[in-house]
């Protein structure tokens, strides 16, 4: 694709300062800028680049005035950043799709298929699952039993669904991750274990997205809920009867354990793990390769570390931690400081 | 499934109060039963949502003596959770079962197949390949050169076993997990790394469980071995030439470095990493994210922290540790005080 | 495969003792050597086991002389772990190599395809994708459109490459790896979120060597990159627009967040996190567990904990936060002693 500085400036309700012509076919970042790149400067740090790049377009914002020569074309928007998430949005919703449901699918008879869906090579669709329309199912897919999967869906190669999952709309699951895997559960019976079957399901609500090789296991009874607006980045894990609450975010490798709850928008750093039966509370932060292991009844806390804590306190208590061999020193030196002192003081008390 | 309340009852050999030709023809949590769902009722805190449910029947304890209407039938047992447990089993027993080996997977002539299995499309079954009976081999399974598979195997959609590796009787490998990767075994040459060929396998005995998204590796020469009864949830991983003693069980993210050995009837929380080369001693517990740092020679030990201690001391210290800022200024405190002591003394003896 | 003794002597420019004639079929650690295996002793701690092994052949070094009498034919080596590597290189080249491109794939036919490549069944290659040759690509893998492969590259069953990544020359990537999924960029709109496409792609050096399950993030724009001679074990996560330095290796459950730059011939021991938009310095050691905070200039540096710090002072914390309770009490004591001589004292002033 092809466009030119007169056609970005016109979506961008922009204004043009160079040459209206300049073509680019390509982003890039300005430190990155070639020729035929169209950059963004949004960072004032960064103003630098622009008087060096190669790039042939770049958006800035309104209120930059150069401070040098500028060789690329300039397009002066209101918010750069904006624009630039804006254009990228128009630049992935012009890509060619793929389109059209692969021979080499084996697709049931028994399910029930949308339209205008891409369904591609050896994806498996068993018989009485229900797909939406305008969904994206990848090669190797494999959609199970009785799976039902709203409008607006994306799975990528290797997704695996297992029987009786319900996804809604406008979800993107990437590749490898895992839908309705068997809970964790098993009941000891003397030495070994004895498996308590798994008979609930996942339910994923709209707007959820999660990263690829994630694994989200279905309930003993029931159902484990990802719910709307979730976003989970690679390799996370959400055990058994375990809900995700509206608009929360986790980085990779969380690990929620069986039967805990998670809040609305909470904001989860990386390695995150929480423990099983537990509850944490709406808009909670937690900090990466923290292990919170009791319920957090009040919103907005911040926490981090293992057993978590308070995250302000774990700053205060880490910095202190680097003086312990000192502390543990001096202590040694005041208590003999003290026995001198005793011993002094006893003189002249027998005086 | 349509189960009237004289059916369940005969089975769980019980006594009904109510109606008995009351049908369920589902399973439900207690507090989420509606008209047609089968709950139960065994832990007493959970009491009052029987004279609310709108559950057709409830299985409660022959002790169970209603201290207002129920509107539910009750079927009387003496163990409602064992009831439960015996119920799921027969429910999942009862499942329509996948059956008869796909024309669109690709089975080697060379591979040896026993009978009553169920092989999905587009599995691989290469050379060599044994493969026991009543097995349930899920769609896009990978079953590489000589592998050998007992009876009762459950390989869910996605699984991937390397040539040569070997699984013993009534196993399930949940989607996604691979048996047999390389081990991580470099030899460094100057800067750079030069791969140590992995010629073992790995060995699965029987009765072991794994969630999805697991990774095994072989050993370099001889067998990385799971053992009889071992249970691994979700996303765990265990190097080359690792061992798992019988009956241990181990939460999602469980790590094991190279060579190193768990003994028998761990229990393992999650995100627990074992450095290689050590061994843990039988009927271990390790704690929520844990990092094992040394061989572990007495049984029955429990163990927290990085490196991890007796997890009775780690909670020791970890109360004590929010105190350590307090502690900083108190015995900057306590110095001050000795000083101003010593000053004092001083004048007295130059009195 | 047999070999005789007097073969592998002499590709190992070694000298026989004993019978030459000997042949062996296996590799075997020498403490489970039977008939017919090929052992080695390298380790002087393991000599014991040569005097009641059953193997056939054992190689040692040039500088070995039995203490009594050894069963085993000898092949007399100047360095047998160099042996050792040297044979099982020569094992692997020698085994039968899977070949041909199988007629299950489906190729598209406007992909370039190399010479001499293995493609197996349900793989998946898109338009305009390109291979090099001498490949291997196992079944069920996913090539998205327009992904560059160079020369010897393994790919494992299930690998999936999203559209536009670049691999180079000798590098393998085992089971379930993904490369190329989205980045985890999201903009908060007011309490829900807005995904920022990810336009970039992955770029795979030479070299390069992944575990299991791995998954490497596609950047925003530009690239994501792995740089040459790089090897990663199982269950590895590089998030959107990483860099990974050459010859760096890492364990299992490495976490980059994104935008971090880590250096070169970096050693990663597992589950290590590493924040966002920071950069580690070339030749750093992380020890397992830790969690890096902050951008590490100083190269050769060694680091544990979370936040990390130095290893060696993280190791002297570790001792004295033992005695952490014993610490406290000692404090109070003291406390209660400077109460005392303050009291002592003022009798004095007072008297």
């Amino acid at each position: 694709m092809e466009f030119s500085a007169e056609m970005i400036a016109s979506f961008l309700k922009g204004e043009v300062a160079g040459n209206k012509n300049s073509v680019v076919t390509n982003y890039a970042k300005i430190e990155e800028g070639k020729n035929g790149d169209l950059c963004f400067l949004s960072n004032p740090k960064y103003e630098h680049y622009i008087y060096t790049t190669d790039a042939s377009i770049v958006v800035v914002s309104d209120k930059f005035s150069p401070q040098s020569e500028v060789k690329a074309t300039l397009i002066k928007v209101e918010d750069p950043y904006k624009a630039f998430a804006d254009l990228l949005v128009l630049y992935v919703a012009n890509k060619p799709q793929p389109e059209g449901v692969s021979e080499k699918a084996s697709i049931s008879e028994k399910a029930t298929i949308g339209e205008n869906n891409y369904i591609g090579d050896f994806t498996v669709v068993e018989d009485g699952a229900k797909i939406g329309s305008n969904c994206k199912i990848y090669p190797q897919v494999y959609i199970g039993l009785g799976v039902k999967i709203g409008d607006n869906v994306t799975l990528r190669p290797g997704v695996k669904i297992y029987e009786g999952c319900v996804l809604g709309n406008n979800i993107e699951l990437h590749a490898g991750t895992i839908i309705g895997s068997d809970g964790f559960g098993y009941a000891p019976v003397g030495d070994s274990y004895e498996k308590i079957p798994q008979i609930g399901n996942v339910i994923i609500e709209d707007d959820v997205d999660m990263g690829s090789n994630c694994t989200i296991d279905r309930s003993t009874m029931g159902s484990t809920i990802i719910h709307k607006g979730v976003k989970l980045d690679n390799l996370c894990h959400c055990a058994h009867n375990t809900e995700i609450g509206e608009n929360t975010v986790a980085a990779a490798f969380l690990g929620v354990a069986g039967s805990s709850k998670v809040g609305k928008n909470c904001v989860i750093a990386g390695q995150v793990g929480i423990v099983g039966h537990i509850s944490v509370a709406d808009r909670t932060t937690i900090g990466s390769l923290a292990g919170i292991t009791r319920t957090i009844k009040e919103e907005n806390g911040s926490y981090l570390g293992f057993p978590s804590i308070d995250s302000n306190l774990f700053k205060r208590i880490h910095v202190i931690q680097k003086k312990l061999p000192d502390m543990y020193t001096e202590m040694r030196t005041m208590q003999k400081e003290i026995a001198k002192l005793k011993e002094t003081i006893e003189k002249f008390e027998t005086k």
